[in-house]
């Protein structure tokens, strides 16, 4: 199927144009606007090929492109985004995080895996198609956003409103992660997610625990205690209708999770925890990829000295799986709290607007098997193991609403490379297995149809 | 009792003083050495008539003076201090703090009631005894700290080393606070205090919510189950071992409680909580004055995103009565949350080295006897109560320690007067009331031996 005498540029040659691209630092919770749209025209230039362009948003500006010169064929909309990540303390970085350097089988500097590498490739890959070929195997559309590490504000509005040129049969997301450097994966599904607080008020003002304690309830009581209510000991999420649309795990998905080498000391202790733990009943993977969770991910209230504060507040949220409706969890959470009847205080939960229900494509999509195949020949003596990604991407349930497609993610960055964190890198092998994976790719979605 | 011929200064004259002293901003916790030596060298020249000086401490210096022109009469030790809180945001006055302002019946500004206002006047009425008599009733020392609102860290060292020349019978506090401004009241007791942290450890650092969620335990989950395990649903500690040594609420002490003129719904709307709450089956102010608490006073972990922390720490207060002892309640709080056995977390238990029993004076002591009838010559009309502080006064056990002396609260401050917080007032009449209470207390203590 892969044409014999394609030449793929060297890994350097991409490298090279991946150091320029690093050294725009296109940091979307903090760059100005300047900075933003510089990095936007560099990437549009190097999408001549397809028309490249920069296009108004309510926000920070989209590069899009498009190469149509397949009649026929099907369309593609390839995914991905230009901003990056703030650097966090630079202190923690060992080389300079907007400089790339290349460190033995890795580069380091902050956007190679996320999302610079992985796009960069596909471009170069396109190029070199159509120097040698004079086109690609089907038609290609490029959408790459601006705001995706600050969630991605302004992208519903501009793809609704452009619905018609974005139009594709399959959206192709250069972003996300292969699970693991050991073999190569697919995710079939994400999570969804829900965000809360549970804020817990009390007295008009802070007390002095001396002179008013015993005579008024506490509102970090109050909150411990319904925080605690909300997971049972077996781990289990222990509120009500929390898990309406919650599939059940099938013997066969959990033969084939079962089937995963997955080692829970090694996991363990690159997490660093005494130990794992979780609902009953379950794998450590089957509750990473298959189970929803309730996760409080921060609680604030009163401070260092004798106090009873005034107010308390935790921030809660869920993963969720399956057809778990959003707005469904919070209604639940609610309701769950407000029966508990916490005597001597006021109970407020409130869900964030921004609503993820979870993604899934089906292992057996015909976007799945083309992929499955093109990775089958870059690693031809491993198996493809079809993941979940715990975490979520809202891209994926707009692609499906506004254009009626599915969403593939095929990534070559990989989740262990310190995504958002410092010291960012990507492995320099992933450059060539990447353009190497993507045109066995096109190629077979081309002849799929 | 009473010399009928003694004229006391009019309040104008100590309120002078006081516009004097208020101007000098003695805040222990942030002010410079140089303002805190100012403001005790301003103090010692009006202790004059008793030989008043600065003495060194590890600290900030204290004020020492005495009288002991009355041989064969008691001596008594008076102590206060010349610290003030922090003023808090500014935007909060409603008049510049350090400038005394006089608004009606009250004067306004730091400290007027905590503390300079009440000891000054104890001064005026020294004065005016030594020039209109001669002499006082009997000894007195003074003692005037610089470090009680940052809990008098160097107090308890000076104080041993001092203990021959502040040798006294009693001890008479102008610090403290009558309970209410509608009635006379006496403290006889005051709760010991012994503060804690809990802390929560999992993993090694962070985890992203959704690439580990479901594996690990959340150290704000197993801190909530900690803390809402610490009290029962009906408000009653549910920690083994922690009521030992707390005495039985007799029905004579239920009657004598039950005759105070006290108001719940009075009570609850003053601090705007929904409703009053506390252990079943004792009454608000039996709460607040016999029974012991355990509060939670802060937590910290995590933040607002999407985080499974690594830490999280709660910070505890427990207020004591009878003979609980401090070490002991510690020792049974890491008993009961070892007990838990939380999966998947480490959870430590640290007691902070500042711990105070609780503190008592007899209801029968002379002390209380003579201060009753002082009182009652003050305000004729009306019963003197005999209440409880509900917060903790470190100062007390020190002096029964150091000295063998029981310490005797005498202030004219009232406990609504906004202490620690902006607008903090006093009571003109206060001044003239305490001026004449103190002489009969002096009288009749004098008397007593
Ligand atoms: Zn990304
Ligand atoms: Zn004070």
């Amino acid at each position: 199927m892969r044409s014999p005498d394609l030449q793929l540029p060297p890994a350097e040659e991409v490298l090279a144009e991946l150091a320029e691209y690093v050294a725009l630092p296109s940091v979307s919770r903090s760059a100005s606007a300047e900075t933003m749209r510089a990095t936007a025209e560099w990437l549009a230039a190097r999408l001549a090929f397809a028309d490249g362009r920069v296009e108004e948003t309510d926000g920070f500006p989209v590069v899009r492109g498009e190469w149509l010169g397949a009649p026929g064929a099907p369309t593609v909309l390839v995914y991905g985004h230009y901003d990056v990540q703030p650097t966090g303390d630079l202190g923690e970085w060992s080389t300079p995080p907007f400089e790339m350097v290349r460190d033995g089988d890795v580069v380091r500097g902050r956007g190679v895996t996320d999302d610079k590498g992985p796009v960069l490739l596909v471009l170069a890959l396109a190029r070199a198609l159509l120097a040698q070929r004079g086109g690609l195997p089907l038609n290609v559309k490029f959408l790459l956003e601006g705001e995706e590490e600050i969630g991605s504000p302004h992208l519903p509005g501009y793809v609704r409103a452009h619905a018609e040129e974005l139009a594709a049969d399959l959206v192709i997301s250069a972003d996300g992660a292969m699970w693991r450097p050991t073999e190569p994966s697919l995710s079939i599904a994400s999570k969804g997610l829900v965000a809360l607080d549970i804020e817990v008020t009390g007295a008009a003002a802070d007390l002095h625990s001396g002179r008013y304690g015993g005579t008024v309830a506490n509102p970090l009581h109050a909150l411990a205690t319904v925080l605690a209510s909300l997971h049972g000991p077996d781990g289990r999420v222990a509120v009500a209708g929390f898990d309406h649309g919650v599939p059940e795990l099938t013997s066969e998905r959990r033969a084939e999770i079962g089937a995963v080498d997955f080692d829970d000391e090694a996991y363990r202790a690159s997490v660093g925890a005494p130990a794992l733990f979780g609902e009953a009943g379950y794998s450590t993977l089957e509750r990473l990829w298959e189970r929803p969770t309730l996760e409080v991910n921060g609680i604030s209230g009163g401070g260092k000295y004798t106090v009873i504060p005034h107010r308390a507040v935790a921030h809660l949220s869920c993963r969720l799986v399956g057809r778990q409706d959003p707005d469904r969890v919070v209604a639940a959470i609610a309701a769950h709290v407000a029966a508990l009847d916490v005597p001597g205080v006021e109970i407020e939960v409130r869900g964030d607007p921004g609503r993820v229900p979870a993604y899934r494509i089906e292992p057996d999509h015909p976007a799945i098997t083309a992929a499955t195949e093109a990775l089958r020949e870059v690693y031809p003596d491993q198996e493809v193991l079809l993941a979940v990604i715990a975490g979520t991407l809202p891209a994926t349930t707009l692609f499906e609403e506004a254009l009626g497609a599915k969403t593939l993610f095929f990534s070559f960055a990989t989740a262990d490379e310190q995504h958002h964190a410092p010291n960012e890198f990507l492995r320099v092998r992933r450059i060539d297995e990447g353009m190497r994976a993507w045109s066995a790719l096109w190629t077979r979605l081309a002849g799929a149809r």
